[in-house]
């Protein structure tokens, strides 16, 4: 059993010891040499290049992703060659674009924050007109100017977007969204394989500082019973609504009105779900793999009350995440590092650490410490 | 941080999942092309001989072991080239050489069946008549016929040992050892640095069948209270004694009598010690590392009630491990599949199966259900 992962970071790199467990040989098509998943690097070569990716992908059973973004045209190629991708090329354009997401979720019935697309300013003003005056403003497809994400209380606000979209010819209309009122954020993994089969790990908590997952605690905090149910319905049914094979998190706003809508999607093993390394029966990465090979998936349950996961920056200090295991370790014997084998640069996620155990606060409290010792 | 591994079997195979996650390099000197731990494979080389070992040992930090072949003269020329060989061949003699071992057992007042070494017929003799006519033999150094371990009623059963013995120039004599009478056997595995931490997993029962372990339930049942410190002081002692460093995995004869006596020792992480991949908090084979680096240990304890874990070897049908992932997967979703990436032969290790939970009966009928599904 062969799996091929197109992009060499650290997603690819947490698939390694799940597939030396299961057997199954690793192949990474890596962006450059000396990427996080060096060590499954199989080549080099650039994704978005049909000529790069092909004489990959026929090295391997099946073709899934680091990232989300190789481009369509690249992904139709390899299925018309006869290359099993997945998610597929119709699963991935939704990930890729958000206001084909934001359609197609409509479609289906999924609760989303209003929205609309907007082609110039007049459509955001309009847009601005019906939600209280002010709106969340996204580029469709990320890359225009840094994430692509703006709250905006006056149509102006994204004139430089509008002006770059009319000059680019694969340009089109901003997505705004109203600014939705949430108590926190949520995020909900599924796995699903081709055959139908799908299993959802438990709703977990994710907190964002400056825009970056910083931490996530599993399983979310008072939610069981009906809020558990409700994600886990929300992300199985896009699941199959948009024929997703592997893995989907969905990020989700729990609403100060009690209600759940769906943020954004990620096609692949998430930053949210790293805590299933350890936290869950079947992580992440072992799910992934299983689903892209149309294995029955393995059971998803919690192994411990609580988990909390707490990303590692690259801090303003030099020295590598290593020159710090003597105090870490001594000081958290239960936290499990996971080092990313990356340059730290001041704010790139370079790792993250997990802890497990039966009360919340103590578990959180040593992530935390153990995070800011290892940054610091 | 590099870790030199010297052997390419499923134990260096195992360390792989747990060097990625902590960020270290680990750089493989395997026998042969194609081993268990090809992917970590920086090199192939005979252990026997200096000429290749030396090379490879400058190309990292530190070095241990995938087995405990490797010559006391290799191992000496390392530590005069300045290498940092963990365990060193001061602690490995013991682990080569059973008489060695004995002998300094019995001097650390370690509890050890009764011995003799034994260089004739007629020394083999005396011994059996003072201990009810039954002994077990055993080569000090295996090699000389199987496994090494024979079960006598009468002197001449030992000659061939004693006379392929007589023809060798490092030969020596044999070890007798009273053939003890155990309700079960256990294992006691603890991992000691250089700076003298030891951290001690819980005890486990091992389940030997043909002479080779087949099962592993740890924690060991009703060990709770006496039994587990017992066990535990016993391999503190001999891993304190013996000056080992990584992981000591020492084999253990529970008696009719309720003694506790030492059996074998591996100075690497040990077949009775998969469980602890899922089990505990620290897998052996992170701990090994963490060991030999001399960094703080991590937390021993166990994540579930019980864990089983359960070899898998070579049936006789043909086939791969991975042609029976569906329906293993379909059955047993709460089931670690750990497939060594071996070509299966009859009787031979080539993975095992690890299963937890709260409930021992089920998780043991689980994971030996799961282990014949792979097997069969």
């Amino acid at each position: 059993m062969r799996v091929g992962v197109i992009g060499g970071g650290q997603l690819a790199r947490m698939m390694i010891p799940a597939a030396i467990n299961l057997g199954i040989e690793l192949r990474v098509l890596a962006e450059s040499e000396g990427m996080a998943a060096e060590l499954a690097t199989a080549g080099v070569g650039d994704y978005r290049n049909v000529d790069d990716v092909l004489p990959f992908a026929s090295t391997v059973d099946v073709v899934t992703f680091d990232h989300e973004h190789v481009p369509q045209s690249v992904l139709r190629a390899l299925v018309e060659a006869g290359v099993a991708v997945r998610p597929g090329p119709d699963a991935l354009q939704y990930a890729q674009d958000k206001i084909l997401m934001r359609q197609k979720l409509s479609e289906l019935g999924m609760p989303v924050p209003r929205w609309a697309a907007v082609s110039d300013a007049s459509e955001l003003a309009d847009f601005l007109d019906q939600n209280g005056g002010v709106a969340v403003v996204k580029t469709a497809r990320g890359g225009y100017d840094g994430k692509g994400v703006r709250v905006v209380r006056a149509a102006h606000e994204a004139d430089d977007w509008f002006m770059a979209l009319a000059e680019d010819a694969n340009g089109g209309p901003l997505l705004a969204e109203e600014l939705v009122d949430f108590r926190r954020e949520l995020a909900q993994s599924v796995a699903r394989r081709p055959s139908g089969e799908v299993t959802a790990w438990p709703v977990v908590e994710s907190i964002q500082r400056d825009g970056v997952c910083a931490e996530v605690i599993a399983p979310a905090p008072s939610s069981a019973g009906k809020l558990a149910q409700v994600a886990a319905d929300v992300a199985t049914g896009i699941a199959e609504g948009l024929g997703v094979t592997g893995v989907l998190a969905v990020e989700l706003f729990e609403t100060v009105d009690d209600r759940i809508l769906v943020n954004e999607l990620a096609m692949r093993p998430h930053n949210s779900g790293h805590w299933s390394i350890e936290g869950s029966t079947t992580s992440q990465f072992e799910q992934h793999l299983r689903a892209v090979l149309d294995l029955p998936l393995g059971a998803t349950g919690c192994v411990y009350p609580w988990t909390v996961m707490v990303n590692i920056l690259g801090g303003p200090t030099a020295g590598t995440l290593a020159d710090r295991y003597p105090g870490v370790f001594e000081d958290h014997p239960t936290a499990k590092v996971h080092n990313y084998g990356k340059t730290p640069r001041p704010g790139r996620k370079i790792g993250h650490v997990t802890v497990s155990g039966a009360d919340l606060d103590e578990v959180a409290y040593d992530a935390r410490a153990a995070a800011v010792q290892l940054t610091d």
